[in-house]
């Protein structure tokens, strides 16, 4: 066969990159569980029907035909497709298993997701997602909605990355301050002030003009208050300096200054009150967040959440909830795009034992199982090449040590490769310096 | 909406099923790094012309299109699948990167594959595996074979499940005898053979007569060869006293000695030569493996592989290799079928923080981080509710301790809800019994 190559959208790592990827992975996962956050895995796949719900998104959806199905049988009410994310697969979830679950109930769920858009950077059609959502039945106390920033900070806060800001704002502010203002359709005006970086103020207070029935002096209140970005409650002075009131409003300020005030005093510069702050095409009711990372802001959001209060219902059953997503792969992607994160060696490998003849491997074997019995990665050197030959197996690989056994009843040796040293050893003591042990992740400077 | 309903051959586990399927996981995974295996993981989706490569399993792809595809553009060469092993976009990969490898290239790859195949007890439409292999460019020495066995009985043994038999045969002794004995279709004969679990060895016997040219001696010969298990290499001898004599059998013989030898050494009980292990199907050409759990041998194997002298190939360029695959859902469905897992807690949760005022949520908020802080998995209660209703929150998710923050000057004190016992505790300098700290997995005795 000729040589395959790669598919537009569908990004694979190599193993360097995967390594940096899952000891990303495991670090928002350990901050994920230290919350109390359970783990959930759900099928890859959904009927059509519930993916395509919502309507908006059912031209990203892949759908799944069996190569050998019958034909004339059709999609029917069994058509499949992939999900294109991982709240749908979650609120169906919970609707299925409603009596088996203890609620509040909080999950966790790190799964790839599919969508068959246009891929550009840090855009993809197969990607990681790493969520997490709080669900209960009937009400959501709203403590949660404050939650949600601090297990983000803390998980962003264990990986070498560059700082991230979380930016919330809360649907409630919007549509009350819209309504105070006396217009009608607040949907419509959050729709059009959504696009505020995309074609700019001007344009949007015409377009407000034009198709949400504003006046000249409501279109500019509207960009005034999207214009509010502080890091503390101090946004709270500057919406009422624009003398708009309404209950609906209010109630959208305290919501706000309770998760800025509870992320400022958990990390200080963690969080900042962007009342610009949409996400226009979800179904999200009171508190919107939205992630960047300094030096990356341009790249728009990487992880991103809200608070439903109707994530699924069916019957009488209703179950609000408030959540939040890291885009891994959009994130991992646009740092190693831009060679900012890297990994000391390519295998999770720490010791080679050399191999001074084939009829040694046994030996051999026998020191590399008294390494792996104490938790050290070893491998043996794949033939009995001349030893120059096997220390440069281990240095492509940057592995750090090479193990020599001793010949003629001298004992072992062990060499650090990248300073040369080499000194006696034991197989059944030698133990690594701890920042050798596992492959160490860094963030580029 | 209705209430949704499984779909079969789907499987989802609940959250406690699938904590347990991440330590399980987990530990696989950890095995394969003390080995040096390199994580890998590749996209989901391969170009069907790659997976209906080898003819066999058409049947079982699913193809994707996206729903708002132009249906006139037709699927063409774009047309895409998702794979149904991980072997298949190994190769793929090794090819497309092989300039960028260093070879040889062990990696590891935990993924979900997906077969249209109709459901049953053990076996999925979506499924996880867990694949070690080794390739290398032109040649790879056989040694590999040998370390396959070790890392799969490591693997099993860091788990709490029934006892692992790894099953092993080498392609080189059934053609070789086959060869020897003057059958001139060997690939007939180990198809026929290989129906002997279903069939039984008279029908076995008459259809070598019927469709592979042999005599009924050389199908009593075909069958002795295929009666032949040992747990040590006294096989050899059995062979042997079968006197039939072929080069390739020689070689096939001193290789499959090589493996049992050194998983014997390795641990005593794992390995059994089986003479009758054909992996009919698949393209192996040297040692093949399968795996059963003692008790659970009905079922099959839950782990096979095998040696393939060209994993893939491409102008010049060719890889052979050696590689082995663990069913994780295959081999967890049948545990939990029969009830042989649990786990001691369904959330990560060690300590819930009782919360005796609304007013307090910021002192015990402060509690769980001073606590996260030292890697304790903790919750605060979810609303002021009285004491018993906050304890049985903690009982419902097996949660073992609940912390009682101290009122009016009083320390603060924490309850193990199983012995009842509470104790005054500094959330500065509690910890809990090393066994507490994570869920712990066990299998039913």
């Amino acid at each position: 066969m000729s040589k395959p190559t790669p598919i537009s959208g569908f990004p694979e790592w190599l193993p360097a990159q995967r390594m940096i990827e899952q000891n990303v992975v495991e670090k928002i996962r350990s901050t994920f569980e230290l919350y109390g956050f359970a783990p959930l895995e759900t099928r890859a796949v959904e009927p059509m029907d519930q993916l395509l719900r919502k309507g908006e998104t059912s031209k990203e959806v892949y759908v799944l035909r069996r190569l050998q199905e019958d034909p004339a049988a059709g999609g029917g009410d069994d058509a499949l497709g992939l999900h294109f994310d991982l709240t749908v697969p979650f609120a169906r979830f919970v609707l299925e298993n409603s009596g088996k679950l203890q609620f509040p109930f909080r999950r966790y769920q790190i799964q790839k997701v599919w969508r068959g858009e246009r891929p550009q950077e840090g855009r993809y059609r197969e990607f990681l997602q790493a969520d997490i959502d709080v669900v209960d039945r009937d009400t959501l106390p709203f403590h949660y909605d404050t939650e949600m920033p601090l297990v983000i900070g803390d998980a962003f806060r264990s990986l070498p990355i560059p700082q991230a800001t979380i930016l919330v704002n809360n649907r409630k502010v919007c549509e009350g301050f819209y309504r105070g203002l006396g217009l009608e359709d607040p949907d419509q005006v959050l729709r059009t002030v959504d696009k505020l970086d995309k074609i700019g103020p001007e344009k949007v207070a015409a377009l407000l003009v034009e198709t949400a029935g504003a006046t000249d002096a409501q279109a500019r209140a509207c960009l005034r208050l999207a214009e509010i970005s502080t890091g503390d409650a101090s946004f709270v002075d500057a919406v009422r300096a624009l003398g708009v009131s309404n209950a609906l409003l209010d109630e959208g300020l305290e919501e706000l200054v309770r998760v800025v005030d509870a992320a400022a005093e958990h990390a200080p510069g963690l969080i900042r009150a962007e009342l610009k702050i949409a996400r226009g095409l979800d179904y999200y009711t009171g508190t919107v967040y939205e992630t960047q990372l300094r030096g990356y802001e341009r790249f728009g959001s990487i992880c991103s959440g809200g608070r439903y209060e109707n994530l699924a219902s069916a019957g009488n059953e209703r179950f609000p909830g408030v959540g939040i997503s890291i885009g891994v792969s959009r994130m991992l992607g646009l740092l190693f795009g831009h060679g900012a994160l890297s990994v000391s060696r390519s295998v999770p490998t720490c010791v080679v034992v050399a191999l001074p003849h084939e009829d040694l491997r046994g030996r051999c074997d026998g020191i590399a199982r008294a390494l792996r019995s104490r938790r050290i990665s070893t491998e043996v050197a794949p033939s009995a090449a001349k030893f120059g030959k096997q220390i440069r197996f281990a240095e492509r690989r940057g592995i750090p040590y090479v193990w020599f056994p001793g010949a003629g009843g001298e004992p072992d040796t062990i060499k650090d490769i990248r300073s040369g040293e080499q000194v006696e050893a034991d197989a059944a003591t030698w133990t690594p310096p701890a920042g050798d042990l596992l492959p160490e992740v860094s963030g580029a400077r």
